[in-house]
């Protein structure tokens, strides 16, 4: 069965976006500074269409995030815009632009109900307003026997970690604090829910730590 | 000039104690887990006077963090008891029976002044009442020439993290959550005055990320 894979990366104070998130700052004050080890390498700049790029230990992880990904499942917050219910006239579209990075279906999790949105690129966006999983079950047919990718915020995340859902999950250290904003495990409990620590990959700029179920 | 350097096991959610500390139970509820990897080792058994032990990539890391030391810091609720003064009549003596494995000056942090405590071993534990800086200086020339650990817990590494005053910080991060308790970076804020990771040292139970100032 195609697994729910989570990945983010985190300050070393915990957190996964700083604070007074908004429409110009969606990861909040400093919050950049999270994904400072990705900006340059090659891998990602490859996944938006941008050439060159440098090769690290980090390369693989992120390839391997992305590899064997059928749909992704996030929280109202990352796909963004604004509180509340979704505006008629010009709804919002996502941070992305036409073409985002996805090209695959995209389950955003809402109060608020909304058609289907379709983008470029395969790029299409469905709105699940009856919780988490229903989200899972219907990414999980839309993946195709492909495994889904849980892409936050802290909220979300949270929901599915505290349910015992999420089967990987790697979370990249920055050496950055952030001092305030959304904390990942806020909320969690103490429970892992048989998620272990099997891998640690480190560059100067990242620790990745990735856990799977046992 | 000898160093401030500054060690402690941290959980994945960022609390080095559990809640309810005590005296029964001085690393608070689940605290005791931020500790698992270190127990087994003989290089950690050594230093308690017991025999045997593992050895894996964590024991270059604590034999490193014991090497060249030559006094220590902490704080009140680390050196332990009860809060408030002291007990006139039957003082604390600290968790470490009569024979304590520091073999060193300790200075405690302290707001109630007490006649130096001489233990076995070349133990004194010395109450410093004029706060961080008072309490380095002090260090320092008991040190005589070799570095100074910083051993906890969470308010007095704050409030040295805060001063700029940490040459060295070493996070075994422990892949388990607490849930609640004290949060090592709590009020620290953002600026780890040029603290850079320059180390990490992953084995399956805990991850070791080496600060050092630039």
């Amino acid at each position: 069965m195609s697994k729910l894979r989570f990945r983010i990366s985190m300050s070393l104070d915990g957190f996964v976006a700083g604070p007074n998130q908004s429409v110009d700052n969606p990861l909040g004050v400093g919050g950049m500074r999270l994904h400072d080890w990705v900006f340059p390498l090659k891998a990602w700049r490859e996944m938006h269409g941008m050439e060159g790029g440098e090769v690290d230990a980090s390369s693989t992880v992120v390839e391997e995030a992305i590899a064997n990904i059928g749909a992704t499942i996030m929280g109202r917050n990352m796909f963004g815009g604004h509180p509340g219910p979704w505006d008629k006239d010009k709804p919002w579209k996502g941070w992305w632009g036409d073409d985002p990075p996805y090209h695959h279906p995209v389950f955003v999790l809402t109060h608020h109900r909304r058609e289907p949105l379709e983008l470029e690129g395969g790029n299409t966006f469905t709105f699940v307003t009856n919780g988490i999983e229903s989200a899972i079950e219907q990414a999980r047919r839309a993946a195709r026997g492909k495994d889904i990718s849980l892409a936050g915020g802290a909220n979300v995340a949270q929901q599915y970690l505290k349910a015992g859902l999420v089967d990987e999950m790697e979370i990249s250290l920055a050496p950055v604090l952030l001092g305030s904003g959304e904390r990942l495990f806020d909320g969690v409990g103490v429970d892992l829910h048989g998620l272990e620590l099997i891998r640690t990959v480190a560059t100067p700029q990242v620790t990745h730590l990735k856990f799977q179920r046992r």
